[in-house]
């Protein structure tokens, strides 16, 4: 039996919990022996001592088993996992997912809704009318069977020592620790059962980490755990300095992911999405990366990208003529355009900003039992270095409500800078981890 | 309005908190406004990043003004408190109380009760037959006018600030925080009312700082407050590496504390008592500390400091013949001797070891519950630097039944070391600190 208190002195003074410490720490959080003002103490004491990789496996590992795990033997040949860190505009999973299927490779997806200032792929998915992403195992598994793809939300009492923790973290400022982000996105993924996982850990003004040190760090001890666990894992950091492509707001990103799955999409979100779909595909023993990518590429030219993600639509209950026609997705009815305040470039975008203003149209949540206006965004005319005259229009923004202006257009025009000289380049795509090191473009 | 998360954040970054701030953080709690979870979190957060002075001092005055404060201004003269850090075989309260007020300074002083292996003053006192601590604010005034002195229980609702953070550090692993000793131990003192105040902060292995650079800083820190709320403070650094005097344990340690008051008592014991007496003196205007230590050595041996105790035994209502006659006090009828087990010389005590030890012959208490056995408790024959022989008595244990004695022996012979070679002499008072700044000696 273990003593909460000891851990917290033995964390507090730097010491190293063995796995048996862990086991009893998480089992006895969740069962609710240890109580919660005794585990944020010891949340805090990691945030400040850290977990070696030994202990950050140990709790990825507790967390995983600590409900039900999927078992996913059910579904035949390789499946691949993605998991994004969270962006603002970040639409991938859409367009990846029926990629890497299309491909052969299958994609058994469990994903999240959205909250604060980045969307999650679920309320996307659910703007298509119809669309359910609750379905029970068997259905799930005799979907990704049939169209190589299905994109559901979680099911049953999946590691619920993550919720708790997860729940307790978010209002005791411990959220912004390696160790702890780490094990909660990596326990999620380990839990959910595919053979291998690509991460896509954001870093940038719109990221969770802001800087690229930052985001390596998370992405190597997220590849450790994976492979540790006996999963094949890599990462690839990408930027969300800038909104990934030009749409945010649910049904506009669906919209601009069955573009992209056309090969019409915006260039920045085509090439992310190429690479990380590359990387899908190499993990599933399709061939070498750069051979992965050639076949990437050709899924978007000859349509079978996109039939794949219209198989899916219908499968889970959606009307595919959304998929075949996008404009049958109707903006919200209120539209403002925001405007150029003087002449010059955009040096940057407080992407955070930009994905606030899009929740203040009614696309996000601000607290988890808000609703979603499915039909408003924003549509970016105006990226990072782009020239612009005074006058411009920088962005449309769409809502159902005029009233949801006046806050939002403000709070957009705020996160852009404009400046007197061109800005330098920005990469898309800033490295490559795999348990075998990071590799840097 | 404040946000608890914000703060919490602020402080995990090593920001400095406002008064204002501290304020709502405080009130917050005391009112359940802010949950335990939060504040283990900040508590865990100061650990690691401390305080300034300034939050140190905003801290302290918010939990002192938290609940009820003591307004002595019924009592006479010139109000001296004391407070120790705590320590074993400490009895020093019930020597230096009686010294001052015999010299006309004023001791209205709160104590408390003993708890791990630490002893406390209101037990020793109760082990007086009929003396209670149980005494109204009237009574209490004017047994203070009457004979100088009195010592009880606080009373009211005292700082319930400091008592919900202390309770929630206790569990959380947060005691250990120099910024938050000195708050919980000032705040309660300067509710307490008085004009001054002496601080005696143990040092070594029985007390709660183990080093003397700790017991310094937390001195500094705890004078620095005191003066900054107005009051006159100083601290002495005394030695707690080693039981004070030879007595542990209640009814055995007012027995040695009146043979120091008839000057007959261990002479750790008296040199430590009058250095502490003469301060306190000093502080109420007595003339220079070592004019005052002359004052504090004459009424040791003319036997006023020892009427005055028997004055204060009797109006809290306990049998003074205990003092005049200390053979009344009867041991407990199980006695056993500790045995030197080698020859050579005390080379360490591990004072808390001994502590424990007395705990578990039933003279003090585990937990908070647990009752006291005043008969009980430990006289030590060797202390350390004295050379002994193979079977040589070290010490006599004293316990109500013959089957404590079992593990209390063990654990006492533990906590002895015995070298080949004489051990270095040890200082009883390390230091003092002023306002001024800090005198080694």
């Amino acid at each position: 039996m273990i003593r909460m208190y000891d851990l917290i002195e033995k964390k507090k003074h730097g010491g190293a919990l063995s796995g048996e410490e862990i086991h009893g720490m998480v089992s006895g959080y969740v069962a609710g022996e240890i109580p919660d003002y005794q585990m944020s103490a010891m949340l805090m004491a990691i945030y400040f001592q850290g977990m070696n990789a030994q202990e950050t496996t140990y709790l990825t590992m507790e967390m995983a088993h600590s409900g039900d795990t999927a078992d996913l033997s059910g579904i035949k040949g390789i499946k691949v996992d993605k998991h994004s860190t969270g962006g603002v505009g970040d639409k991938t999973s859409l367009v990846i997912g029926p990629i890497a299927a299309s491909l052969g490779v299958k994609i058994a997806k469990m994903s999240g809704r959205g909250l604060g200032h980045t969307g999650g792929t679920l309320d996307k998915l659910e703007s298509i009318p119809g669309l359910t992403t609750s379905i029970d195992k068997e259905r799930f598994f005799e979907i990704v069977n049939e169209t190589g793809i299905a994109i559901i939300g979680q099911t049953g009492n999946m590691v619920p020592a993550d919720k708790k923790l997860y729940a307790l973290r978010d209002v005791t400022a411990t959220v912004d620790s390696v160790p702890l982000i780490a094990s909660s996105i990596m326990s999620k993924k380990l839990a959910a059962g595919s053979d291998a996982i690509v991460l896509d850990v954001k870093t940038g003004s719109g990221a969770f980490m802001k800087t690229l040190e930052d985001s390596i760090a998370l992405a190597k001890e997220m590849v450790a755990i994976g492979v540790g666990a006996g999963r094949k894992c890599c990462a690839l950091i990408t930027d969300m300095d800038v909104p990934l492509g030009r749409a945010i707001g649910n049904a506009m990103e669906v919209r601009e992911a069955v573009q992209t799955l056309r090969g019409e999409g915006p260039s920045d979100l085509t090439e992310v999405c190429l690479q990380l779909a590359s990387n899908m595909l190499y993990m599933a023993g399709k061939g070498s990366v750069s051979e992965c990518r050639a076949l990437a590429e050709k899924v978007l030219t000859d349509g079978s990208a996109v039939d794949v993600l219209a198989a899916m639509v219908k499968a889970q209950g959606g009307d595919p003529d959304y998929i075949f026609d996008t404009s049958r997705f109707k903006p919200a009815p209120c539209r403002a355009e925001v405007l150029a305040p003087a002449d010059g470039y955009i040096t940057h975008i407080d992407t955070e900003g930009c994905g606030i203003a899009s929740t203040m149209l009614g696309a996000g949540r601000a607290k988890k039992e808000d609703t979603i206006d499915y039909s408003a965004g924003i549509y970016l005319h105006k990226k990072y270095g782009d020239p612009v005259k005074k006058g411009d229009v920088l962005a449309e923004l769409y809502a159902s409500d005029e009233a949801l202006f006046a806050g939002a257009e403000q709070k957009f025009l705020n996160s852009y800078t404009i400046g007197a000289q061109p800005a330098p380049e920005k990469k898309l795509v800033y490295a490559r981890v795999t348990k075998d090191g990071v590799e840097r473009f």
